[in-house]
């Protein structure tokens, strides 16, 4: 691999790359709740760019995929590919484990940057960066009728606020943005995959039995 | 029927219409996971201006219902008319049928409308305008704690995107936008009512049982 | 009680007391859920922060926990005291409901002087204090995925609106903005209190069975 690679174009490919196993992620929980081919679009749709619509919204920004159709395009290929696929899906597991990994820790980049870009402080940027990679998964599973699935497992958004603190330190000590952004990117994916590999967890917060009855009266 | 209608006093009627017939659709699905009158009324709102909102939130428009009370006094009737016809109800379901697609038609033309008037291009003006005729509805089974029935049932929002589409390439087409709007909103409405009668509805998406496990382990 | 409080210090005081019981609000619900630590603090920092998020949102404000770190600084530390004192926690039911009832009228007044700061009419003013109040418990629910407790239990969003009622009148009679809204807030703690005391609730919004599942098919 001694192609030198165009830096913009390399993001262009993560940004697809992520989407799309984002879009998966939202087509195959839809499908598992008998949606149609237009509820699960949405789902899809939702996983993909939610994160960073809510961010958009939050930061009274125009959301990044109103100005490009790019997101709803690779959405639409994600429907197609589950649609063609569906049986395969599970042998290509690895592969688009991966690729949500890639995305997360794009968007988390992405969201820390547009943040930045409009003067508010490190930790906004790092609450804008998890939302960007995470919040998509909330909406989905709020969609789909479920309880968030980051909520209860494995290290996601987790994931997302190590690599904002480490995107924060490099660009405190000094470091070029786009080194930062690799550095921070790479940590998020690296963090998330290893979790996922050995099983780490953060600890579930339990009260008394008692006190949840008392609670729900 | 040789009455000359004032254009905007039609179009002022078909919102109340539309308006009522959402309030009072969120109002029977609230009533039916007994919510109290606040609860209730606060669903039919949802349902009635939340698609309506979303759009505005997405455009950096001020709401459309927080200049104009209308839309929270025509909730308040819907809740008043489902209190004391709630024997009745039943008996009008082919009316609020009726009322309901004729929202989808306006609301939808609106969305389409007022995206367009703030220079953003054809697609994104359509997905706003099904937003704005669908996504109330999503919210309204989101609150109620139910899977988006838009998401598996019948023809609704599919409805939607064929009266922007249409909307589209009328105007392209250099129709006078008054006539567009009347053909996307009779578009919108003849689709919804046709695919109901003849329960014509889109393909489930199925993807292996296995798969699914898997998915959600 | 002879000292006298310093104002500002005072609605500090308030702030940070309502924040922290809202916060625990969620924390014990995402527990009951088995949500780990991360999920719980998402969803006790939505219940402090959601009401006012959305109302700025609306309003086109900047968020206001993004100009200011006590909102998620406070939240952390509910986590820490839910997570300290969980088997504690049902002892301290009386205090923790009075704080919610004091962050409930305080985040009703304040949602109402941030709205009529914008020239909004009093009826938005309304509705926006009560969003600010009452909204966070709604989203709330929605993460946990169960159907939001202020729409089925207890007087809660209409304390809101009936102590947005007194400050509307007080202030259209011409008091001072500070009486007025002291006044309101008291008004608020007050219903909220009493109303679970004596278990005034709003009548359940019924129609007949029939009605229900014709609804659902």
């Amino acid at each position: 691999m001694t192609i030198i690679l165009d830096y913009s174009l390399f993001f262009e490919i993560c940004d697809i790359l992520g989407t799309l196993a984002f879009a998966i992620s939202g087509l195959r929980l839809a499908a598992a709740k008998d949606f149609d081919w237009f509820g699960a679009y949405v789902v899809g749709l939702t996983t993909a760019i939610g994160g960073g619509t809510l961010r958009d919204v939050l930061l009274h920004a125009t959301p990044f995929w109103m100005t490009n159709p790019l997101y709803l395009i690779c959405s639409a290929f994600a429907l197609i590919w589950v649609i063609a696929f569906k049986k395969r899906l599970v042998n290509q597991e690895h592969t688009w484990f991966l690729f949500d990994a890639i995305g997360l820790g794009l968007f988390t980049v992405t969201g820390i940057e547009r943040t930045l870009s409009m003067d508010f402080p490190y930790w906004v940027a790092i609450m804008m960066g998890t939302m960007t990679g995470a919040a998509g998964g909330v909406l989905r599973d709020v969609l789909i009728n479920e309880t968030p699935l980051i909520f209860r497992k494995d290290i996601y958004a987790t994931a997302c606020i190590c690599g904002g603190i480490l995107f924060m330190l490099c660009d405190m000590a000094g470091l070029p943005r786009e080194i930062t952004g690799v550095l921070a990117g790479i940590a998020v994916i690296g963090i998330r995959i290893l979790a996922v590999r050995y099983h780490v967890m953060l600890p579930v917060l339990h009260i008394d039995h008692q006190e949840e009855e008392s609670n729900n009266k």
